[in-house]
């Protein structure tokens, strides 16, 4: 994996781009005018690990309310804006770390200029959020969709910068996953700022998580992108959980612990579903990143168990447990659980 | 995507490889010995979509097992061989149409030879199947794991090929996501034989997914990649499901409806999370491709929802209702689960 170089730019206290990690980020779904439900939100998108929040601007009560929604919290702010310039003047006097635009349906020049100059006097990026769903119908209508896509946000890119406004991000999404993927490979090699990536409207959990990993996963794997936002129609703090699993698989990030369990076959003498979600259940409260397995037999057990800070390796009745790929000792299965929670914690208390 | 041209293969009724659809297989998770539990879950896995199954085969009885299965069910049945060649030879006497044999711990050649021997008289094919968990230590220990994995099965096939014998399918399948990658993508121009995908112990279903996602995604969307199976830690027809649900994100399968839905955000004004989650529960008994987009606002709505076969563009208290990109009623919010639900049922009836 070779990251694609791009300009580094902060969004408040987080730094985006360039060679920090890639960042995770999610969106508020409450009624940005309900000030206290935001804020509160807000307080639990950053304890759940999200690192900036992007906010619907939908009218001109909901930028002001911004000022004391930023009061509030020590999460940099994003003003999501569509349609309107003027909401996005408002959001920048608020105080908003970051503005997303929709060159979509936002493309009048002189109203872009004004929020471009405004944005520069204060010193705060814009990203330019390009959406499938938002496309205009007559911008290139014969071109394939993701080249659309990638010469929408060119266009604007290009506007911005005879503005001499360089604080740009760039995102390319839409539910398609090959398009999305094509749409990001297009431009990266044809500008030099920062990628947001981002499946969108990719469902519930279930399969929105599936979607979403494959599209960013794609991209990343590839060395392209600097932060994700995975959408999901649920809870924030579930998209930023679906974001670190994504970060944590191609070892982009660490967070947590990881469970590496068997899918439990016609070999296992022991319930290994049954364990492994007993023992998922006590890991939600450990926060340090602790490798631990959950096997059911010796076929791949002792591998996998003895490349985890702790494992299990179950057998006939009895299993064996291993601490940073020793053996300390051999378990009946009534005692797996209690076993390995054992390691488990001490693990967490004396550090890894 | 260009796919990787490999040689085809059957598995029983199923073809594998060449240019036929990427196969979905799984694995059950029975006692192999308990005919009458295999038999209902392997019918249970046909019901949920799943091609072809694997069957551990763990000792002598489950072997003669096999035989009895076999004639239960008409999925292809791949006997999951560890360790003892005779367990391979039992499973193939009993009329298995396929094995795998894992070569890190069944070695010996003329072991393996007399295996192939019977397999190559009854024209069944032989999966190498290699695991990180299982790759003895003293095999190439100084280079890096993939090169390892990949190393082991090119011995195999080599040795396999010597034998006159070419119905190989081969996996290299590890935890981690970007060792499997590599050990899939050093492998599949060094020989011709169709690939099985997976990331293997990849946990609870909640991450399981995301991170096989990522690791057959990838490689999909290279192009490599012929049969896949999700590893979880959970019922079977759940790792069929997410199989197909990769698939499907990429355009490589077609299977049940497709749920587009808006995250939400401070510019909702319905409860998106409820409605797409009401739809969800109903579009479980729809069998038919439908894409269907629950979209919450004016923003994306109408752009997603013209682009599914039936959709819902929310609005204040109401949403425009579409069907096949033409607004066919606008209904008030408490209609929006009834109405959707018409216009499925009645393209469900009618055909797409």
């Amino acid at each position: 994996m070779i990251r694609r170089t791009s300009r580094q730019l902060r969004i408040g206290k987080v730094t985006v781009g360039g060679d920090t990690s890639v960042v995770v980020q999610s969106m508020t779904k409450t009624d940005t005018r309900d000030i206290h439900a935001t804020i509160n939100q807000l307080k639990q998108l950053e304890d759940c690990g999200c690192e900036i929040v992007r906010v619907a601007v939908p009218d001109k009560e909901a930028a002001t309310s911004l000022a004391t929604i930023k009061k509030g919290v020590s999460l940099p702010i994003i003003a999501d804006i569509h349609f309107d310039y003027r909401l996005a003047l408002g959001a920048l006097k608020a105080g908003v770390d970051g503005l997303r635009l929709n060159p979509g349906n936002m493309g009048d020049k002189e109203q872009v200029s004004k929020v471009v100059a405004a944005a520069k006097e204060r010193e705060v990026p814009i990203r330019i959020g390009v959406n499938a769903g938002s496309l205009p119908a007559d911008f290139q209508p014969r071109a394939p969709l993701a080249e659309r896509m990638g010469n929408m946000a060119l266009e604007q890119i290009r506007f911005m910068e005879s503005l001499d406004f360089s604080l740009i991000k760039v995102s390319l999404k839409a539910f398609d996953v090959p398009t999305t993927i094509q749409a990001y490979q297009m431009i990266a090699d044809k500008m030099p700022y920062p990628l947001h990536l981002g499946v969108t409207e990719a469902g519930l959990p279930r399969t929105g998580a599936i979607r979403s990993a494959i599209g960013i996963g794609v991209l990343l794997y590839q060395g392209i992108g600097d932060t994700i936002r995975v959408s999901l129609t649920a809870y924030p703090c579930e998209e930023v959980f679906v974001a670190y699993e994504i970060l944590k698989s191609l070892g982009l990030r660490q967070r947590g612990p990881t469970l590496v369990s068997c899918p439990s076959c016609g070999r296992a003498d022991v319930d290994i579903i049954a364990l492994a979600e007993a023992v998922n259940k006590r890991l939600e409260k450990i926060s340090k990143p602790i490798k631990v397995a959950v096997m059911g037999c010796v076929v791949n057990g002792p591998g996998e168990a003895k490349d985890a800070d702790v494992g299990i390796a179950g057998g006939k009745g009895k299993g064996a447990i291993f601490r940073k790929g020793k053996v300390v000792g051999t378990v009946s299965e009534n005692r797996f659980l209690q076993a390995l929670m054992t390691e488990i914690e001490s693990l967490n208390e004396r550090g890894l």
